[in-house]
């Protein structure tokens, strides 16, 4: 029933690069629908879509629910706390439930990667995931893809350098298989102990190398994208990095990093921020820095997904 | 103004035989429309349901939500949490708080059994048990008699064994209730320790005699429908059950326990399942287990509920 | 392209009396709406409108929410404890991130006084302060204005009282300052500890003298308004007041005080009331209670003033 060539959408590899740019091109129809007052199309009206989440997000969990509320369905959001899981429910038994509830499409962020997919297994819904563990993000690399086209206006050449955790990232899962599925070079910039021992692993087959590095200076002049990926704070403990302040001498922007970058480059970041940390306040004010624009972005690029896999066609029509 | 005899639903016998085919008749209707890819009826447009769940729970709050939502009605969650319980605002307080807000319909879940009627006597909206401590959940006990309606066509003649922890079962409560009242046998098992003392007082008066045993496999060959309780493994230390091992060996169902099963009998189960507790891997697999149509029921018979407490009538007009 | 004279709502003085006015006005035609069956106007069809509770709330969170989604918005709950303030992301991101996603209005409690203005100063979308720390709080002021010239038809010669906490009371802070810009008299009544050192600093300039008192016996003959506030039981172990049963006899209200005023005055309370300490049961349960019509109204006057900043005219168009 779904328009794209995947029922689901779990990894970046499920998608093609046509399904891709189909994507693009209906977010971008959604995107100007977005600037309006009236922000509504009856496009999914009748259909039912579940945000679980697992693990406590704002951004993501809000993009997905304005992202389903636009289209006219019918959004029901169940969080880890009132969730069945509190009981020892296992995720099969949620999956089996919400099926027999005739829900069409489910949103799943969870801790464990892996969980996304055990729900396509049991489940008829169409299955989206929402970020599974260290695993994959694959709606943020899109709406981060999406955002690349829309500053170059192509990926023909593009350099795009991923700067911080990418051992432990499921941003950068999902981005480094995007990227390279559509041709771009990636280039990985991190403390070695945050390095993949097999970068190209991450990348498609027969795309691009993947290269490595732990100086962003020697690369940072040739990149056209720089993607800094958010410091977790929160496990900054456990992590093998000496210090914050480290951190941000070494990888992060700043002022006199960004006066070394091509008069065109662009600076990325997932979000939210760790300002000072990976970005300087500089490098978060500057026209450079696309991070609204990602999110902004992110919700008509959900949009998108959400309509082309419940069967929504080019013109406008929903199978 | 409501289409039943009662305004309210706390307890199955504040509804007539009548009331109950009317809302398996609407639930029907329902239970079709969920089938569609639009599952969408403008009904209860400009209705204000609220579902006021104290208690976590995925299946049930979710069910209501989205019955309610289906029905095009405002549908607002309020939990424990985030509600003036927290202020130490009462029960009556909120009720008169949420009616002078003019909801109209509320759905309450608390762990106090009575709670709902106190909700009756300070709003003038209908009210509807989502589950009260030990005392009902006429919701599920609907949607259970629904399924064995579909499974048998009739109730006539049917023998419905409840196995698990009688005593301090809010379904069982309710179920014993609508079983008794639609003239269908019923047989308590359950160890003595969890059997209640005056079986038939669980049923209505001028039902059918209520049995109790201790003894599953004395009484399963004869059962139509075996239903099986869920044992709350949260309060399992406080409870009269030596392990949960020696409770599967003697209460719950497997293959071997199936193979004696009249060939049309029905497994049902209020869930989440204890895999392996209650039932076997065999058990809830098997085609006999109805689990996931009473899920799938649910929703359509609470849609019926809504509907024609808020006055909807057969045909398909709401006062 | 707000219809108001300012674009977002933080403090009482955002208002001329001339919008007062208006708001009231618009509220009045939507009171009479939720007074139908059908409670659902098409007015906001297509604009986003977010809930950020970071403070635990029923009221107040459930009235903004039901004002949204019966004036057709897509209304969307942010809480604290889901939000990425958990994450350490600063205000002024989630305010950027949330303008990204092209939010129409923000409707923001916080426990930080200001909170709501640095929204303003990050965001295109209209913000309401509902409730920052001790500051202010509006839209309850406006409702209590409402439900005051609702009872008495006019503001003209009217002397309201304001009995407990006022110094650390958010709603004394808006409730002044909106009473003396319409002329009314205010005496605040507390013990001396809860008492401002400058009262007719919380009046605007210009508006009559704010006057103190710790004796309410002086004064409650001569009020046409006795406003209560709430006592915040769970920081009475740091409040200054020697004894719950102390308050009460010193400063609340029972029939025997009751006996001693006007005919026709009036008893207000923002809720949830402490029953038997700023009310006996008596006040809570007489005619002159007008709790109640409070709640009634505050639906009512939210949705007038979404409504309004929205860019909705006396004639029902929204710019």
């Amino acid at each position: 029933m779904s328009a794209l060539s995947c029922e689901h959408l779990i990894t970046m590899h499920d998608l093609t690069v046509k399904d891709i740019k189909l994507i693009f091109d209906i977010a971008h129809s959604f995107k100007e629908i977005n600037e309006r007052p009236i922000k509504k199309l009856p496009t999914l009206r009748g259909r039912t879509i579940i945000n679980f989440f697992l693990e406590s997000s704002t951004r993501t969990r809000t993009s997905f629910e304005i992202a389903a509320k636009r289209l006219s369905a019918d959004a029901v959001n169940m969080s880890g706390s009132t969730s069945a899981t509190v009981k020892g429910e296992s995720l099969v038994d949620t999956a089996q439930t919400l099926d027999a509830m005739d829900c069409d499409l489910i949103v799943i962020r969870h801790k464990y990667a892996g969980s996304p997919h055990i729900l396509t297994q049991n489940m008829r819904a169409h299955v989206i995931n929402g970020g599974d563990g260290k695993h994959q993000h694959p709606t943020q690399a899109l709406l981060d893809l999406y955002t690349i086209r829309e500053a170059f206006g192509t990926f023909e050449g593009l350099k795009v350098g991923i700067v911080g955790d990418i051992l432990h990232s499921r941003v950068a899962g999902s981005l480094v298989e995007g990227l390279t599925m559509l041709g771009v070079q990636v280039v990985l910039i991190a403390p070695p102990t945050l390095l993949p021992a097999v970068p190209s692993a991450m990348g498609v087959p027969g795309g691009p190398p993947v290269i490595c590095t732990s100086d962003i200076d020697a690369v940072l002049p040739d990149l056209d994208v720089a993607y800094m990926l958010r410091i977790q704070l929160e496990r900054i403990e456990k992590a093998p990095i000496p210090s914050l302040r480290e951190y941000s001498q070494l990888f992060g922007i700043n002022a006199r990093r960004m006066a070394g970058m091509k008069p065109d480059a662009i600076i990325m970041h997932p979000g939210p921020v760790n300002r000072g940390v990976e970005l300087s306040s500089e490098a978060i004010d500057t026209a450079k820095n696309l991070l609204l624009y990602q999110v902004n972005a992110g919700v008509a690029v959900r949009m998108a997904l959400m309509y082309l896999l419940l069967g929504g066609d080019a013109d406008g029509a929903v199978a």
